[in-house]
């Protein structure tokens, strides 16, 4: 009998199910057997997608980062007319959707105290900030050019303020169940000139 | 025999042994066991000090807030002559503390994502962030009074805007395993004209 082959939507599905528990339980609460449950793979066929469990999150953070960036890219196109706009748009949007739902919060966020030990999930880590502060670092450069945004600190630096500010703001949302700390942030950034 | 009387000496040896513990492996990764022997103290004793584990891990969170605040004490003394100098050798002092020791961090961003289950741990940090933020403010108000921090704004904003800022750039440090996240946000606030 030969090796089973993989199949891409399969393996996406372990990928989408992996990442919801690993938002709302963390790392060390996730475990392999529910998201093959949930997904309806037996569990000997695990192995023919990921080498373990440290591979398989490291996979799922590449794979939510590559996901945050698609929908980023859509916010660029509204940035060519009115980057200031389309970034309030975009922070208001994900205000509203912790609205009431205050654990989950960022992926990338939580993990990155609970999987410092494994040098394959910090690094996918540290590239999905990586790749989000670049995406955000084109909108706010697009706002430089259009006299919206400061121009005195480079766009890449803006938007890593923006990134350590939301990962912290989200952080006291969660503590103190409450999106004031978001709402308080965004305020700061684009409304008491510390980014516009 | 009567019930063994507790002694504050060992109270305050679990608490900091627990401490320790919870920074460098988390709720989840510290065991009650391992504290104990740390602290030469037998099994059965931990609950004369702590009803369970989530308890202990409150009292940890709430003796490490009065530390801190503590330790911004004579901050705050130093800042009545210069609050702005005083603000930038603290968080200098800080960023030196983690060089080449990026595991640990800060105690209450760690647990923040991980303890959000428990309410008493969720109390205990959203009280610990609160009592920063108020020490950090009445810093900050101070430099707003000799002229040397952006007073359009309040302390009390400004002083979450750091601890946001903070807390998101340990998590970069985390993962980027460098100090750079740190202070390349010092520089934003206290060069950049977000803070000063």
């Amino acid at each position: 009998m030969g090796r089973p082959r993989r199949s891409e939507p399969t393996r996406q599905r372990l990928l989408e199910a992996g990442a919801a528990m690993l938002l709302e339980q963390g790392y060390h609460g996730t475990g392999i057997q529910p998201v093959l449950d949930e997904v309806g793979v037996p569990k000997g066929s695990f192995y023919n997608y990921f080498d373990s469990k440290e591979h398989f999150a490291a996979q799922i953070i590449g794979h939510m980062a590559e996901k945050v960036c698609a929908g980023l890219e859509e916010l660029k196109q509204e940035a060519r007319k009115d980057a200031l706009g389309a970034l309030r748009r975009d922070l208001r949007r994900r205000i509203q959707g912790f609205e009431g739902h205050f654990s989950g919060g960022c992926l990338f966020g939580n993990l990155g105290a609970e999987v410092e030990d494994s040098e394959l999930c910090r690094t996918a880590l540290s590239d999905a900030f990586r790749a989000m502060s670049a995406c955000y670092a084109a909108i706010l450069a697009a706002g430089q050019a259009q006299g919206s945004i400061r121009d005195d600190v480079k766009a890449s630096e803006l938007a890593d303020h923006l990134i350590d500010g939301w990962e912290g703001a989200l952080l006291r949302m969660k503590v103190e169940r409450s999106t004031r700390p978001l709402k308080q942030l965004v305020r700061r950034l684009l409304d008491d000139d510390f980014l516009a």
